[in-house]
């Protein structure tokens, strides 16, 4: 029994029975429908010991379930042993909805309750219409972990500090000017945002409030009269104030912003993405907020300016070099036999970055992912999981940077010893889909949710699948999970624009046996105009060799592999002047050469 | 000037004055939101003269304007030549919605106005959010045609008749206690229907009411005490009445279902699709309706039963025998020198149809466009539009029937004299789309949406495209056109389910110069079970060999090429013992041919 969790739960029924709250539903959220979270706001992940970056939380009087995809299942049960919570698998035809298990397990007049700063009025009003149908009420201002929790971390109040244009391309002013017009030809006098990446790539401003993503606890305010920041006046300094007021922007506390809200003329027209601004904020707009759909920042950011590109492919280059050097320091040690583990992997990867130029950061924690392990998709090494790798099976490394120049997301699969012919055949078959993508021609308006079969038609022909997304937007020195647009089973109503960047990673995840992954970062580009329409394509950034050792040549068509050959000579092409030793040189020829050489 | 449609706009618009209406919607539509309508609910074809399939009018005071999509640009915009009405290109990123154009030619205050029983809720509550930020009120009372169509078609009065058991598969009563189970698994009562389809095939009953569709108009309501079929009685017989009651069903007149509906008690909950409800109806049910989604009839209807199967296998065989007569008729004309014009096909192809068993119908009128003509998507000929052939250039015959066994849809494209190779680059692109699709795995849960591409990616990769669908669902001697289900760019949440029959479609219009499709039905069914859950594939249905000569095998993957073979050894194996003559068989060998022979 993991005592930990059964006494926090215990706790907080208790908080919940004095409320007269028969079931409380705690989310992975905070006020900024963010995917990553501060510390203070992990209230999920204290509460249930689960510690993936998706995952919501209900507790009832007698039962306690969390819900979260097939990236965590192997984590989550694993991590909830003990506590008594059930795991929900989300996405399974089986599984039912939090709606559908609060009607369960509720009765009529009874009440279950939720924050309503960490959710979206789309989703209170679904969940309120779902119970309503059933008679039970739903609170939206439960807010009572503080009372349990004594030693939660505090907002964070580190500095924040300025994205120089010479790596932004475009002064916070001039994105605030092109927001309001914007807005002004929706009919709105302001913009309201809440998510913390828009918030920095609007303000060209930076932070590190959450783990591996450079961004500042606030909401920001924009209309010509008044442009607001809300932020802990800790995280300012003279220098940074001073910045803000050039760019014409004024600080407020964090904790105005409800206040500021409400108190806005009753005739004004707020701008909102309704989806992502939570409902309780929502709420004190009212009647002047109006609805805007994806806003215009995260739209706005998803397409890279020529400074923003020459940055990404310079840091693609130091990428590179640190994976190419990862990767012989592995080798190396498979054949010295030197212990390695798979936290050891996460240590190389994170020196050999963080010696290049511009480096601020790991863009996720590395997931070093040995044999068996590497079929948890989103698996973390800890010290009682760790791994230790021998020269056979296949090791997967997804891994990224933060430099101050971009942001990079990759994930190479590589044979540790000779691989199988099933190991051989199940890369194949992922690299198949990963070069279909990666050639792929496509009208403009296209969304992702179009492209998606491109990359697993081949492993759907042996009843193969994966199931995580094959691609995510990428910020610029930003979130590496970053909208509108993506390229998954799921429809999402973003086109693919030219200088959106977006990860391409098929995948084949064999429980107990193996995990196969192929990740590059791509760049939408325009590819040919004819009388049939504009038509995109991609142009892959991201430089490092896939492992030869690793191909069937047998199950590839000659097209398949002249594209291998061309991006690996691609890769030799700009990486070799950027590597420092002969050894290092000769590594990269040899790991380039053609597939048939 | 086209005086016929300006007399009818100008009574049109001093009727508009009349009733003080600024601007009419009037759309091509019935109160059962059909595809295809009863010549009674042509008004927006006697209004503008235009008579394609899709497309809604717009009239003002000064101005009129008509949306139709890609399938109609070339037709509308002859047809529409001298009537004033302006052509809206419905799908084209510059066209105005018909809420844009309202916005922009009315003033606030002003009226605009349509019939309540055309539109549904959603198409009248986004229209009037969108005119109401322009202060333009939106009336849904005006049903003003008759007083100026005063030749205005009755409602259809033909006899409904049986489809019987031993074609159907399944009886009327065990359908209709299906669908009310899957209602009461939902909280509902009742069932309301108004799509003609779903009542003909939960009640195994057809007509003649729309053309080429076998369906009667009527409304059906379902509950476990009442069973009604709202229909003219003048449609029934003696015989009817007896088989309906011998299924637990009630006639009551048509013209009662608003009555009927405004009568029901009010705590009763009736399932409804909103979706294709229209809004008046569901406006007289208000607190009673409760929203389903898709109905159940539409969703059963869609999975074919082993009889229905047999049925379509049975009558694929007959339609091919047509086909392959038609063609090889085509080819004699052309030998011989016979003056055919395209209207000649269209009575080809009907000829020789309606020779083999259990022929009711064609399926829609046949499209034969020849040369230039091929790129006009719907294009119909006409006394003066018929080309007459010549032994050269492309000849696309999109054709099918309905016989008592099933419905049949086929696009074949034959070249009249020797190809070019820019005619057989073009097809063998369509075709590589085509085959692909044919030949997809998937998992079982996959959405049309996310397979279309499969079937357009190689026309792409040359900046070619097709604006239409790639695939619709197909009825069960019913519409040809049918619902969930579809294989096409716009996202629809239904996904294909094994027993569903849809069409493979892809093709290529070059204005003025040809068009290409290549259609074949296919049927979804279970193909593989592995740890990665259900997968699910197609087998194609339909029987008739695609031009040989116009493969250009330099571009096609030798999987390809085997898979033109399999499928025309197929269709040579099902034909040759239906076929009459040697001359036929003959004929059929060489067409079957393996393409390298």
């Amino acid at each position: 029994m993991n005592t930990q969790i059964t006494q926090r739960l215990a706790a907080f029924r208790a908080l919940l029975k004095e409320r007269g709250v028969a079931a409380a539903i705690i989310p992975q959220a905070d006020p900024h429908q963010g995917e990553y979270l501060a510390p203070h706001w992990q209230v999920r992940r204290w509460l249930s010991g689960f510690t993936g970056s998706a995952g919501d939380l209900v507790v009832t009087a007698d039962k306690a379930a969390l819900w979260t995809d097939s990236r965590y299942f192997l984590q989550a049960a694993e991590q909830l042993e003990g506590t008594g919570i059930e795991l929900m698998k989300d996405g399974l035809a089986d599984t039912p909805s939090i709606a559908d298990f609060l009607c369960e397990n509720l009765h009529a007049g009874e009440k279950a309750g939720l924050d309503g700063m960490l959710f979206t009025s789309a989703q209170v009003d679904s969940l309120k219409k779902a119970l309503g149908a059933k008679g039970i009420d739903l609170i939206t201002d439960l807010d009572i972990i503080d009372s349990i929790w004594l030693d939660r971390p505090a907002l964070p109040d580190g500095k924040i500090f300025v994205h120089e244009t010479k790596y932004a391309g475009k002064t916070a002013s001039d994105k605030v000017t092109e927001i309001l017009a914007d807005a002004a030809s929706k009919g709105a006098d302001a913009v309201f945002e809440c998510m913390l990446d828009n918030i920095a790539w609007t303000l060209n401003i930076r932070c590190n409030d959450v783990n591996h993503t450079p961004v500042a606890t606030a909401f920001l305010y924009l209309s010509q009269g008044e442009k607001v920041l809300f932020i802990d006046p800790a995280k300012l300094t003279d220098e940074t104030v001073a910045y803000l007021a050039s760019q014409g922007i004024t600080a407020k506390p964090y904790g105005d912003v409800k206040a500021f809200l409400g108190s806005l003329p009753a005739d004004i027209h707020v701008l909102v993405d309704g989806a992502h601004t939570a409902m309780e904020l929502l709420g004190i707009l009212g009647q002047r907020a109006v609805e805007g759909g994806i806003s215009a920042a995260a739209r706005f950011k998803s397409v890279k300016n020529d400074t923003q590109l020459a940055g990404v492919r310079a840091a693609m280059i130091r990428d590179g070099v640190a994976m190419v050097r990862s990767i012989m320091e592995i080798e190396r040690r498979m054949a010295d036999g030197t212990p390695t583990g798979e936290l050891d992997i996460s240590e190389i990867l994170r020196r050999h970055r963080a010696a290049g130029e511009l480096f601020f950061d790991e863009s996720f924690g590395t997931i070093a992912g040995y044999g068996p392990h590497g079929a948890i998709v989103h698996y973390e090494a800890t010290e009682a999981s760790s791994s230790t790798l021998r020269p056979e099976g296949l090791l997967l490394i997804d891994s990224g940077a933060q430099y101050l120049d971009g942001t990079t997301d990759i994930t190479r699969t590589i044979a540790l010893g000779t691989p199988t012919e099933s190991e051989k055949t199940d890369f194949t078959l992922v690299m198949k889909g990963h070069i279909a993508l990666a050639q792929a021609i496509f009208p403009a308006g296209t969304r992702g949710a179009q492209l998606d079969a491109l990359a697993r038609q081949f492993l759907w022909k042996h009843g193969l699948s994966y199931l995580h997304g094959t691609g995510h937007g990428v910020g610029h020195f930003l979130s590496v999970h970053e909208g509108p647009h993506s390229i998954r089973l799921n429809y999402v109503d973003a086109p693919l624009l030219p200088g959106s960047i977006t990860s391409n990673e098929p995948g084949l995840y064999r429980e107990n046996v193996h995990g196969i992954r192929c990740e590059n970062l791509v760049l939408c580009r325009p590819e040919i105009t004819t009388d049939f329409g504009e038509f995109l394509g991609f142009e892959t950034l991201t430089l490092c060799p896939f492992d030869r050792s690793l191909f069937d040549l047998s199950i590839m068509t000659d097209e398949e592999i002249a594209w291998v050959d061309t991006y690996h000579a691609t890769v030799a092409e700009r990486l070799m002047p950027a590597l420092a030793t002969e050894e290092e040189r000769t590594w990269l020829a040899a790991a380039t050469k053609p597939l048939k050489a």
